[in-house]
């Protein structure tokens, strides 16, 4: 897979030969993204298994790795199963691979499926924003909201994309602005407390964001920083859309205030590129994602279809027949 | 002067032998924060009559290097209007010199007045939220809003200081901080995009910050990132209070909205510590400043008092005698 932590300097490829490297590689967000952590999770377990590992142990193992991502514990879950559910040991190193590729081949489906939900929803001459990263380097096919974003491109509505930068580790600048540059779209990367001026100067159109995880009440956790921009955006009256596939949805996490957020460690916010940038011993409050309540979110896009107004009956309607929404 | 570029690493000592020098160092932030900018603008207009410079040229272009900043071009003015007063050029150095001692000692006082008005409004155990850099390194004295904030620590009210790392240029990371640990307080960084979460999570009981201008209407123009505090902090009822000396108001600008914004060179966004942080070529969006509406702003602490609530009214209160206020 590509390093993105090397991105947009260099296309470095990491291969990852073992479980440990493959964790190790998820902790330091080499592989980040919460569909895309379920496609390399799963892969994780079916490594496990062409190499005789304990399957249990690397499923434990991979699935801790990033204790928000909804996807990455429920895509481990199912190559574990496949595996487990096989009679010899063959039979189930082909089982956990064959599931490995049937969920990156949904999760591609899925992004096409959510693209074409998602399109309905953005306006002629759309000027939109995006926080963190949300396309290749997230999801599987084009990805979730970028998808959407490339969608409305190719379409011919997409005047501006505002890019996030996304602190600290800068998705935004990094990724989104590569994979927007790359797809020939016009857009402009800003610091994120910069958002606030572009909905004052009615220069936002739409918010898209992508999710970690969403609750069965519609609470969505994602990228820190969006929920401020939900504010705003409820603030402004612009459209909050969150684009995320229904292997987000947590149906045994009631509300969004029940989902543990991961503290990340303090170096993120006193170093840059290694130099320190605050006294030594500084303490840093670095929470890795936020919670956005329901009724600030406009709409919840799915591969199964759009969730407006957005709440619990709204969000069980997307699971209803999808055996994606875990139920505990 | 310190070079505040170089902190918290270095304490290195800038001296500035001329006005140009002094007008690439304001350019480059090496010295900043509005009332500060005033004092170092005062003395470069001294330097320029002691120098035997045109002191009419050493004027304009101090005024200009920063156009937001409200108290560089009064006490740029002043400075140039008690020289022009004197009979000759020996009186004339003598009389800019004395008043740009004056402009010191006066920011200075107000600074301590700032402090005991603001000191009402902090309640007990406050955990309190800045944004920027409004102590030493921005103001005579200990500051604006950070005088407060050392006022309630001296008081023993102060539980703990929320700082925003400020980007781009990481002033609350690198200034506010280094002041907070000086003066031994409790105090984490965050990314300014995780305000939301400690908001959410009723962590702040209020919001200081300082001003760049503040218009007729009382409509605050500050560091990028302060409008979506104040739209968040308005979002959960936490008082959002700014603290800034009278010279700060500007009565000729009679709204906000009528308050230019400086654009910043877009390298600060897409380079960090001179490394490409985003795809070449990447254009940004990099204001230096917002604008806070009136009604979002819970109370304006001055050395005169303090406005509350924000109005036309409650400004020009504060403007009545003084002979800061600008009505030009």
């Amino acid at each position: 897979m590509i390093d993105q932590t090397r991105l947009p300097d260099e296309e470095v490829v990491l291969v990852c030969r073992d479980v440990p490297a493959l964790v190790e590689a998820i902790r330091r967000l080499a592989i980040r993204g919460a569909p895309l952590l379920g496609i390399a999770g799963a892969y994780g377990v079916a490594l496990a298994a062409v190499r005789g590992d304990s399957v249990e142990g690397a499923a434990e193992a991979l699935a801790g790795a990033r204790p928000t991502a909804r996807n990455l514990a429920w895509a481990v879950g199912r190559v574990q199963a496949a595996h487990s559910e096989a009679g010899t040991a063959e039979e189930g190193t082909a089982a956990a691979l064959a599931m490995s590729q049937a969920i990156a081949a949904e999760e591609a489906a899925a992004s096409a499926e959510m693209a074409r939900h998602g399109l309905e929803l953005v306006p002629e001459h759309a000027r939109v924003l995006t926080h963190c990263n949300t396309g290749i380097f997230a999801a599987g096919g084009e990805g979730t909201a970028f998808a959407v974003v490339a969608a409305a491109h190719r379409a011919g509505r997409l005047t501006h994309l505002w890019v996030d930068e996304t602190r600290p580790l800068l998705q935004g600048a990094r990724l989104t602005a590569y994979e927007a540059a790359r797809s020939g779209m016009p857009y402009s990367i800003l610091p994120d407390s910069a958002a606030g001026s572009l909905f004052a100067h009615g220069a936002v159109d739409l918010v898209l964001v992508g999710a970690d995880r969403i609750a069965a009440d519609g609470g969505v956790a994602n990228k820190v920083g969006t929920y401020p921009l939900a504010v705003l955006a409820h603030h402004h009256g612009v459209p909050f859309v969150v684009v995320a596939p229904t292997s987000t949805i947590d149906l045994a996490t009631r509300s969004g205030a029940e989902i543990v957020i991961e503290q990340r460690p303090a170096e993120e916010i006193t170093h840059l590129v290694g130099a320190p940038a605050a006294p030594a011993g500084s303490a840093a409050y670095n929470p890795a994602f936020d919670v956005t309540p329901p009724h600030l979110v406009t709409a919840i896009v799915t591969e199964r279809g759009v969730a407006s107004p957005v709440d619990a009956r709204g969000v069980v309607s997307l699971c209803d027949s999808a055996q994606n929404c875990v139920k505990r």
